[in-house]
């Protein structure tokens, strides 16, 4: 055995995140072998934490540490406005960008009938109920433009359709500082079909 | 607040990890967050296992759970044939790489006037009293080739000049597989020093 057992399976833990290596792993492990005590002491706590603190919100489900999540339970966002995402990294991707100040709501999942993921598989009946108590509601459909997310966003624009609520999906188009002759054609033409009046 | 308090923590701490970016490290983090429960107790245990079973080995520096390495305690191993290195990573790559079947001991450091890292701030006078105990001793000088490694190789050969002890260094010269017209001048310059007869 190269390293001693303790290093060893520190380094296999590191193995297990996605896009790290073999060496990647060994550089890591040293690395923390490296802090000072009360980081190393720290950092295991941390892990244990996630696992012991966080869970899903009741109303979105969003990552919450306890039963409601910051953003739901913040009286200052439009609670009325729910932006309909794949899964809580796109939260904080949109937090980041931070110019949305509604609410959202976490389907963790698309429907995918050739995953046999079907619309009960998916967090959409919390959505309904939702959706039915609020005044004037507002869906933003925020999914990825794959067969997936399309067919989710059709799904929920249907059940949706009859009912008084406003529905929009975000715009495709043209990364920004993209090239437009390196881009692939179906992007291409979904910027043309999107494409936006130029206001004076 | 983007991340739940928990989460963020455990950010923080894949952070200070080397070549961990704050994009990286969030998603590590919520890798982390999907392991089962059994890996996350024993990802966080690991972590301290390493602080509390890991020290150096009181023959040769290198890392040890206890007092001697499980290099220094393998009898089938040449205990007279040192391989003197930096730090305990090269320890890893020549166990990798399989073929050494001496022992080593590791510097911890190298002599850096400009750093005021002297002779008496490495493992050396460990190293002095180790080969006398030794019949027969050969030191393999495998340290690297800046100045303060050629320094402390220098200071090394000095010391046991005097003393029967066989004393060599890795050979200097071409990597493996490079282009010779990409080399820089000086390893050029060495690999001619150091060329080596062809034998039939």
């Amino acid at each position: 055995m190269i390293y001693p057992k303790s290093l060893e399976k520190l380094i296999n833990y590191y193995k297990k995140l996605p896009g790290i290596g073999e060496k990647n792993a060994e550089r890591l492990a040293l690395a923390t072998l490296n802090f000072k005590d009360e980081d190393l002491e720290n950092f295991s706590k941390s892990i244990i934490d996630v696992k012991d603190k966080l869970g899903k919100c009741k109303i979105c489900g969003h990552l919450a540490e306890g039963d409601i999540c910051s953003i739901c339970s913040d009286s200052s966002r439009e609670q009325n406005l729910i932006c309909v995402i794949e899964d809580y990294k796109s939260v904080f991707s949109f937090e980041k960008a931070g110019n949305f100040n509604g609410v959202y709501h976490v389907l963790n999942g698309l429907i995918s009938p050739a995953d046999d993921i079907g619309p009960e598989n998916i967090n959409l009946a919390s959505l309904v109920k939702r959706v039915e108590g609020l005044k004037k509601p507002e869906l933003i459909l925020a999914l990825k433009s794959t067969i997936e997310g399309e067919t989710t966003t059709l799904y929920i624009k249907k059940i949706f359709e009859k009912k008084d609520v406003m529905i929009s999906r975000l715009s495709y188009g043209i990364p920004m500082g993209a090239e437009i002759d390196y881009l692939d054609i179906i992007t291409l033409d979904k910027a043309l079909e999107d494409r936006k009046k130029i206001s004076e």
